[in-house]
């Protein structure tokens, strides 16, 4: 399934409660997204091993919308991520102090969405009733960057997330910004283990008994860079593709890996 | 709550479609369960751990109702679980292979619920629409035994869960058997890990967050002897209570823990 294809699959059938000064996309594929797999890498520091990324990729904005609510803390969060993009020349504002959530998500110059409980994020979101804005906002080019929660939700569903489903969200249906889930903090199996709960790649293996769609489990340090049609996968960290009924197949950054997650 | 209160919570409120033959319970709290944290400890056989508190629990059964949908392979499941049980003496039919699922359960004289994936269990007992039935037959004192997924089934929700959610079942409603949750295969930080993914506390933490239900952490080898009002830990290890707004507490067995999660 083509990004265009699946873009489409994901319009709303009825757009009349949107602003009228978006216009859907879908003539041209804009969407320039970083899906990171975790905010910090042990040893640096918030968001650290990404700044280069970070800086690259929201080239020419000023102003970057914040999406707390994986955490319960918003306002800590926001001043631990504000530090972090303050100190690679971004500000930073936060969707849980805006007035109209709406309103902020069409204003945005772009988005970073930040880690956590990816049910409770993508909970509030169906709430604030933000998705659908949000995905048309990337489809006309809108920068997103995201960190674990923030990139599960990148997904088609956030059935591929690592966290406890501590509230029900009234779909598992994500941003679908791209047609491939992403399992953040990609954790190989420990050697020598004796615990006897499920490896994650045998959670992969059982997602793939119900779907089929590729999974790219992003070890920590990985970073995917998505492009219109090209997905890069960089970073400092490997990943591991699962596809339905194939061997999992490993990528080293910098790979070219969009012929993998098609 | 108690849990004769809990029980009139999760009675339906019309029980028309449910065979005469069965009334509901609510004048005495006969419940009898077995909940185990992991279907195998490492370095024994399949249930072995387990098989002297079985035989107790079961005492009087001849044939036990298998439950193997929270695996995809419901017939190699059925074939491990079942020389498991007739090794300690008790036969094993399997609800999958039941031609009218409703009937099964209400003419089962046990059940044994299987581990594997939590939510895909749950979303084909909702599709068999055998829930109501089966809160129903274990009031009557029907025993329920189940480890892992099968353990997590008895709880209010399954949202203290470990699994993927892979599918999704209509709610994450379980079979309220205890009010408590159990998070099963309960694993304690590992000491100087550099994974940046949550520990088991932390997501148990962010379910208190959400949620004011008791979590009681299942080390693997623990197992819950439930009958009636008493909630007692057994088995070779020991489990960690948790209460939102309270400090984590260590119950080591054999222990009666119903004052720590009522």
């Amino acid at each position: 399934m083509s990004f265009l294809h699946f873009l489409i699959r994901f319009q709303p059938t009825d757009s009349a409660d949107e602003p009228e000064s978006l216009l859907y996309a879908g003539r041209a594929v804009a969407r320039r997204l970083l899906l990171i797999s975790t905010s910090t890498v042990f040893g640096t520091r918030y968001l650290e091993h990404a700044f280069s990324e970070l800086r690259e990729v929201l080239e020419g904005v000023r102003r970057v919308l914040f999406i707390p609510h994986a955490l319960k803390d918003h306002a800590g969060y926001l001043a631990k991520a504000r530090a972090a993009f303050e100190e690679i020349g971004f500000g930073l504002e936060s969707l849980h102090e805006a007035k109209d959530p709406r309103r902020s998500v069409v204003e945005a110059e772009a988005i970073f969405c930040g880690g956590g409980n990816t049910f409770r994020l993508l909970n509030s979101l169906y709430t604030m009733d933000v998705l659908p804005l949000l995905r048309k906002r990337v489809a006309e080019g809108m920068p997103y960057t995201g960190a674990s929660a923030g990139s599960n939700l990148a997904c088609p569903t956030i059935r591929t997330t690592n966290d406890m489903p501590i509230v029900e969200p009234p779909s598992l249906a994500g941003l679908g910004l791209v047609s491939f889930q992403i399992n953040p903090h990609y954790l190989d199996p420990l050697p020598g283990s004796t615990h006897m709960g499920e490896t994650r790649e045998t959670r992969i293996r059982e997602f793939h008994e119900e779907n089929d769609v590729p999974v790219v489990g992003l070890r920590e340090g990985a970073i995917l860079r998505v492009e219109g049609e090209s997905v890069e996968l960089r970073g400092r960290a490997g990943a591991r593709i699962f596809r339905r009924g194939a061997e999992p197949v490993e990528a080293t950054p910098v790979a070219s890996i969009e012929a993998l997650v098609g």
